[in-house]
Order: structure tokens, then sequence, then C-alpha cells
């Protein structure tokens, strides 16, 4: 029995104990809206990826489903997303292949690795590797990789044809092109783009003010994209217009095929790094949406349950040939607008794209490629985030400049290097600022036992005992020039005698500040001044009980450095 | 007058205006001492980096010449040295050259390329990267060359042949050709070898006993690896060993010729990585010695001067067609222990040398190659150094795990790969204790100001006032645990109405942990919780009043850990 319910346990999805019978009819009204965002988005994904439009609707039937089964959000819309078929794009043009088939079935393998890594990372519960990135430099690469999708769709928008995949690329072939626009194209494509920016701040006060309830209002709104892009199809098939621009062409009707992708070495050999680079970044755009999203519902959220999940999701993708897929935020963001109350309201909304796949193929045929564009472009538009730099302008230059320096290796040398140089400056930045620590003479705030910089607060100091904070841990980066700056603080304190470091910011000292520790003891006896720690901490005091310092220490260590003030100042005043 | 005068001080070294007559006298004794050790050591390690051993004295001539005109150092020997020999076989191996010219002609370039390198980052002060090093990863990477280098020489000591560059190869190759052990070579370099060990320690006591004066004792000890070649030498000479065992062979008499070396750039392509690694681990290497010696005379040293005579020094040895040089420990110390006044002596002792080319090529034919072998394992043997790995090992096993990878590293995958590792582990190491951030719960230690952590002392707290010390910066890499690890001490506080975070220990709150303290801020008071800051250090505090978090805060920001305790457990004591 109790095997029994383990095994249930382990099946069970964990949002289905908590379900409520009268749910569904909220999750089903929230999978046909979601659904109806999910059709043009999945199709121009499919093109931004660079496979054929309904692989994008293939990608968003199991993935769903299987999120449904393993993750903890209740409200994450799983499927395809701008970023991660960007990167599945990148990926496969590294690979030169000449065939639809060929690029089909390496996507599917890409979104099949990327799946397995993700599913293993959660079983070996890594989840708390996506903290290892710092926001701004998250922030920065999905901007920077925006501005490329963008600029990378300008191309489709204005029905123009060039080869070339980098950002170089495209600006040069824009430029050499632009003669060769093609008028109708442009003129469909930038009224699309137009309608979807201002949709989004006055559809909804517009349809209330021609008499519309807010409901109505706002999922009308939502549907934009589907109503232009029937709008469009519309004025294809009226006008006849598939001869003078680009449609998505008829698509083959009903279900994909599922199979396991065929594994072929000489194709993994170069798409295992992309695979797992595509997948952490997936899980780290879809986990910071789940846990906003968590937040507000105060609903837990385990970092480890989503990674299986999307590594469940990916490979579900990949049995459909699908690629790449995460949590994406705006149909998230819809779907928790829409009422959805669980992971089912996913599995209609795949049910929903399944009914378009065997119902609406023909209707497809004349969708106009140029709306796709518009659709994908309006979607980054939302990426890019400028305030985040704004913020880290004022706030650290370093960051900023971490920002800068990501977002512009994104554009200029492509979303891996980019998303690299953001890791490799992030932790640059930590090593460098460790390594430029902040040293503080401090004094006594009058009337308390804590002590303050003495160039900031009017406080009690001594000729003969020199009080230092260092503000840093001790470690090789900084060993060298703490000792400097020491060295040369002593030297201005002509009468000092007495040395005294104040730990209380010191949490780790490594072997090579220990050993810089113990040659400024000596280098300090021999000017006759005496070294004296104070309040370190317990960890840190554990530690340094395992080497040789406490005993060759001139001076003594002191609990705190009101104490340690105290005894050297020879005052007999009680400490307190 | 004033241009000229400021001509002079650029071209007069730093240590000519403290010179005084009568150093010349220690000066020459201790340059021809260093000199009877530096013409060994230059042919073995000519032979280390696989140019004829003539080269090994040419590279000795102008960069100790021209060490003396940059350098601060009074003491430091610039000249071929194990690592960077090493470092140079392994560099050069990468080019597969056919060609002994060709081969010195790469090596000469190599040195260029280092020295221009060092020059510059003298010139742009660079001199604080080598503190970018930890003292147990250097010291690893020094161990694990060491082996590589006995390993290496046990071939040449045993007159054995066979090809292969590695460590694998190496020892496999000692395995399969065991049997084909010269058996006199061997019995030479063994005895040699036994002699160089055990002079170390009793030479001195046994020519002491025998009645000579310690400073005639010392000066002998010194010379022993001198006088062994010339014992074997002679023996060669007398039994006519050449055609039993390998010898150095006649090398050209007189002077090399000087010139620029040819900048081919195929093998600059290839040459400038290793070009900068190896001037880095020499600077590393020269600047440890001469800090430790800098320190015990008191003498001031300059870490960019430093650079600049290194890259000098190199660009000497590239101009006779040497190979890199930086400061050696051995001769170092014999050079200080010989009375060395000045930088002067170094250039006696290229006079010594210079000597030789002129004087003493004949002899050097029939110098036993497994006495130079001998030589070089004695040397490396002395580089091996267990005890910083048993002390790191005691202290922080992080670190020694680092050690062991590098060490590893430099002996199985070659000394660049290995120095690679050690530098992403000393980093690695640092982001990820950054990462897992130590968080104290702490309470009032009675009759002072002081908190200290409940577990570990006697403390006063309250049930609504939890105050919490952070042990670390507020990065991105720790921000979602900290936040984590604050909520659920909460979560264990039921009556918790006010969390103090004493933050005496951040000196850094990046912008990632910003947004973690706002939606932590905004978490709390969801629970009717106020956050308040205590503690807050200058710097901190002055980033933080660029952002909005001081606005959004639910509590105060306190100056001391205690008015904040004594002000919200509302008891109206003055704050003393």
């Amino acid at each position: 029995m109790n095997k029994f319910s383990a095994m249930k346990a382990a099946l069970v999805p964990p949002w289905w104990p908590r379900y409520r019978k009268d749910y569904i009819r909220h999750d089903v009204i929230a999978g046909l809206i979601v659904a109806l965002m999910l059709i043009p988005q999945g199709l121009a994904y499919a093109t931004l990826a660079g496979v054929p439009p309904q692989y994008g609707l293939y990608a968003s039937l199991l993935p769903v489903v299987l999120y449904a089964l393993f993750g903890s959000s209740a409200v994450m819309s799983v499927g395809p997303v701008a970023i991660t078929s960007l990167l599945t794009a990148s990926a496969l043009a590294a690979l030169s292949l000449d065939s639809v088939t060929d690029y089909v079935a390496a996507s599917a393998l890409l979104a099949f690795a990327s799946g397995i890594f993700l599913f293993a990372a959660g079983l070996l519960r890594l989840g708390a590797v996506a903290q290892l990135l710092s926001h701004p430099v998250v922030n920065a690469f999905i901007s920077g990789a925006a501005l490329l999708i963008i600029i990378s769709q300008l191309k489709p928008l204005l029905g123009l044809h060039f080869t070339g995949h980098s950002t170089i690329d495209n600006v040069t072939g824009l430029v050499r092109h632009i003669g060769e626009t093609n008028l109708l194209a442009t003129v469909v494509g930038v009224i699309s783009l137009a309608v979807f920016i201002l949709s989004r701040k006055h559809t909804v006060p517009l349809l209330k003010a021609i008499g519309l309830s807010r409901n109505v209002a706002v999922t009308i709104q939502r549907m934009m994209p589907m109503l232009m892009l029937l709008l469009g199809a519309l004025l294809v098939y009226l006008f006849d217009w598939q001869s003078s621009m680009a449609v998505v062409g008829e698509l083959p009707r009903g279900t994909p095929t599922f199979s396991v992708p065929a594994i072929r070495g000489d194709w993994l050999a170069q798409l295992w790094l992309p695979a797992i680079v595509i997948g952490l970044l997936g899980f780290v755009e879809s986990i910071s949406i789940a846990q906003s999203f968590a937040q507000k519902a105060r609903q837990p959220l385990d970092a480890n349950a989503e990674l299986r999940a999307l590594g469940a999701a990916n490979v579900g993708s990949a049995l459909a040939s699908g690629f790449p897929v995460t949590g994406g935020f705006s149909r998230t963001l819809v779907n928790a607008d829409a009422g959805a109350h669980s992971p089912l309201s996913g599995v209609f909304s795949a049910g929903f794209v399944l009914l378009s796949l065997w119902f609406a193929t023909e209707l497809f045929a004349y969708l106009p490629i140029t709306i796709l564009a518009a659709t994908i472009i309006a979607a980054a538009l939302q990426l890019v985030n400028a305030e985040t730099f704004l913020h880290a302008w004022r706030y650290d230059r370093a960051e900023a400049a971490a920002m800068i320096g990501t977002a512009s290796g994104v554009l200029l040398l492509g979303v891996e290097a980019g998303i690299a140089i953001g890791v490799a400056l992030s932790i640059m930045t930590v090593v460098w600022r460790t390594s430029r620590p902040h040293i503080a003479v401090v004094g006594l705030v009058p009337g308390t036992e804590h002590f303050r910089n003495v160039n900031r607060h009017q406080v009690e100091t001594s000729a003969q005992v020199l009080m230092v904070r260092i503000d840093e841990n001790l470690v090789f980066a900084n060993a060298e020039p703490v000792s400097r700056e020491l060295l040369s603080l002593v030297e201005r304190s002509v009468h000092c005698t007495d040395l005294v470091l104040l730990m209380s910011s010191v949490s780790r000292i490594d072997v090579t500040a220990v050993e810089m520790l113990e040659h400024l003891n000596d280098e300090l006896l021999r000017r006759d001044i005496r070294l004296h720690l104070a309040e370190v901490k317990g960890p840190v005091s554990d530690q340094l009980n395992s080497c040789s310092l406490p005993q060759r220490l001139s001076g003594k260590i002191f609990l705190t450095g009101y104490l340690a003030f105290r005894h050297l100042t020879r005052t007999d005043e009680p400490a307190l």
C-alpha cells in the first residue's frame, strides 16, 4: 500500500490535489484565449527559428500537457518563445544544413537534448544555478536579443529577400536592398505593427468608449494578433495578393507524427553546448516569470520541479519534431488574467491548437508573412528594457558597463558570445570589486560602543591605537593591496603602537590572506607595532584556529572593538 | 637644465644614486659565484627548453645587464629558470618545427613577444594583476610543473632516447624503454643527483669539520654543480666516455650575434598567448622572490618597475637569440648570500659567462648530459612544495581541491591547461563561497552594545525583534538564497514583528540584490513584518540613496544594531 501511494504521489501532478470541479470552466476559457495568441505566435516563432510554420504549432501541443504533469506554476504557458527560437536559429545555422528535412530533424534533436539536460538538472537538484546570472546581465541579454530579433524581422516586414544571419549582415543587407522593398508587404506590415503597438494602450479605452464591457474589450485586445492575421488573410484571399507578397502557404492538415528524433552523433557534437545554453536561458526566463506570478498568487514554486517540467516539455516538443520551448511572458500574463486556475488551461489551449491543425490549415495559406514579422517585432519591443539600464547606470556604473558589454556582444557577435560575455563580466565584477577593498580608519561614536569612519562621523580616536575596519573578505585577490594599505596607514600615524583590525566585515580569510596577515604581523613587529584582531566572526575564528596565526600574533584577539580600544588605551573604566 | 635632469633621472637606474664605491668588491665576488651556478644552469635549462645548450649562456648575458638598468631589486638574478624553460618547450612544441635554426628563431621570437608584453604592462602600470593568482594555486602550479620537469629529465638521466613530450608519453616511454637504460650514464647521473641533494645539508658541516672556514665551505657548496660538471668532464676526457654516453658536444666559441628576431606572422599567431602566459608566470615567480628579499632588506620594491625590467631582460635575451628568462630563486639566494650590494653583481656575472664563452667552450664538449639532467632534477625537487598543500588541506578543503586540480592539470594536460584550470578554480572558489553566505541570528551580549550569534554566545534576544547578521556582500550570486533564508527565519519566529538586518559585513549591494531587498520588503509587509537595516556602511548607504529602497522600506535605517534593538523592543532606557 505504501509503495502504491508513493507511486501515486510521484505520478500525480502537484496541483491536482488542490483542484476543484468549478475551476474547469475558467481553465477552458483561459485555454481558448491563450490558443488564439499561441497560434500566430507559434507560426511566427517557427519562421524565426528557421523551420516551416506548422512546426511552431506542433511545438505547442505536448509541451503544455507535459508541463501540466510536472510543473508547479498554475498559470505558466509553455511553448515557442522569441529568445529560444532565436537561439535555435543561431545553433542550427552552425550546422550548415541544406535540406528543410534535416533542419527540422536537427531542431528536434536540439529540443530533445535540451530537454534531457533540463530534466537531468532537475533530478540533480541544480535549480540554484540560475542564480549565478545577475539580473542586469539577464536583462541586457534579453534586450540585446530583442533588438537582434527586431533587426532580423525588418527583412520579412519590408518583403525583402537576401541572405545573412548576423546583425551586421542584416543591417548592410537592409541598406543595400532597401530599393527592392515590397510596397504592399511594407504597408500591410507597418499598419499591423502600428495596430499592435497602439492597441496595447488604446484598444480597451476605445472599445469601452463605444459601449463594450471591460471584459469584452480586454478579450478583443488580446485577440488582436489573431484578428489582424485573419483580416490580412481575408484581404489576400479577396485581392489575390499572394502573387505580390509572401504568404505562409498551405500547411499539411492534421496531427504531426510523433517519434523520438534521430540521434545523429555529428550533429550532437555541435549541438550539445547550444542545447545546454538554450535550456539554461529558457529556464532563467521561465523561472523569472513563474516567480513573479507565484509571489503574487502566494503559491509555492519549486525550482527543481520547474527544471523537470521544462525538460519534459522540450522532450515533448521534440517528439512532434518541434523546436526548443519554454515559458513565455505574454502568454502567461494572458493566461493568468484570463482566470486560469491550473495548468489544465494549458491542456485546453493545446486542444484548441490541435483543432486548428485539423480544420483551419487552408486559412493559414493566406496569412501574410509580413504580419507574422509585425507580431514578432511587437513582442520583441516589449522585451527591450532601457529602464533597468538607467537604474543600473545611476546605481553602479560597473554593472551598467557589464550590461553594455552583454547587449553589444549579443548584437555584434551573436547570442552565444553575448551570454558568455555577460557571465564572464558578472563574475569579473565580483572579483574586481573584491580586489579593491574599502578600508576605513574608525573611531568610537561618543556615548556608544560603536565605531564609525573618522572621515564621516564625529568620533573618539587615539594617537597610539589605530582602529581600522576592513570592508571585505580577505582573499587572494586583495591580500596584497590590503597589506600595502595597512602599512601605509601605520606609516602616517607616527605615534602608533597598536593596530586593531575590526573584522566585523570579514567572513572569510583564505590561505593567501592568512600568509599576508602573518607577514604583516612580522613587518609591524619590526616597527614595534602590535597587531590585534577584534570582532572576529565565529566561522572565521574556527578556521584561524587551524593555522599558526593566533599563536604568532604579536597582539591579542578581542571579542569587540570596544573592549580592544578600552583595554589598549588603558583607561580603567568598566566596559559599559 | 630641467629637461636634462629629467632625462638623466629617467636613464639612471633607481639603485645608482645610493651606490657606494666600496660596494664594487662585494658585487664582483657575488657575480663570480653566481656565474659558476649560472653556467651549468644555463646549459641545463637550454636543453629543457629544447634549444642547443649555448643558447642558455646567450640568454644569460644581456638580461642581467638590462635588469640592472630598470629593476628595483638589488639582489635579483635574472636568466633562464626551470618553469619558463618548460613553458618555452611546451609553446614551441605546438609549432611542430623541423630545423634547429627555426626552433631557435621561434624561441627568440617568444622571448621578444613576452618582453614587449611585460614592458608594455609595466608602462600601463598593470603590476597589480599578479595578485589575481592565489598563492596556493601558484604553489600547486609550480609543484606540478616541477614534477613534470623531474619526470621529463629521467630520460636523459638514464641515458634513454624516445620521443614524446607529455607526462603520459614520458611515463609510458620510461616503462617501455627501461631495458635500454645506459648503465654508465645512470651511474654518473644518479651519483651526481645524490651529491647535489646531500650536499645541500651536509657539505658545509663536513667541510667545516675538516677545518675549512664557514665562508670557504659555503662557497664550495655553492659551486658543487660546477665542480661535479668539471669532474664529469674530466672523467669523460680521461676515459673516452663520449662514445658510451651523451655529452654536450663542442659549442661555438665567442660572442653570439646580436639582432632583432625575425617577426614571422604565422609563428606569432600561435605564440602571442604563450608569450603572455610565460611573461605573467615569470613575473609572478620573480616578484615573489623580489618581495621576500625586499622585505628582509627593507628596500622599496616597485612592481611596475619590475615588469619593465623583466620586459627589457626578455627583449635582451631575444636579441642574442635566447629564450624567455625571469628571476630565479636559487641564484638570487646565492647572490644575496654572497653579499651582492646592487644589480651590478649581475653585470659582473654576465661578464664571467662571456669569458667562459671565449675561453672554455672546448671544456663544455665533455660535459655529460646526465649531470645536466641531475642539476635540473635537484633544482626542481626544491620547487615541489607539499607543505603548502598540507596547510591548505587543514585550513580550507576548497583551496586544497583547487591545488589538486591545478597540479594534476599541469601534470596530465600540460602547463598552459594547468594554469588555466588554476585561475578558473581560484575565481570559482570566490564566486562559489559568495553564493553560499553565512547568515546568523544574533542577540545582544549582556553588558555591551555588541551582537553575537545566538548559537555560539549567551545573548539577549526578543521574540518580536529578529536581529539577523548577513555575513557576505549582497550580490547576484547570493541574492536568491539570502532572501529564501530570511523568509524561512521569519517563518520559524512566529511572534516576529520586526526584522533587523545588521549590515556590518555588507560592503556592497549590487542591482540584483537591491531588487531582492525590495521584493523581500514587500513580501514581509504582506506578513505584517517591518524590515529594518542597521550598521549600513557609508559607501553602501551612499549607493542605496541613489535607488528607491530607502523610501520603500517599511522600517527604518538605524545607525547601530543596539539603537535598533533598544528602539524596537521599546524599553525607554537611553541608548547609553
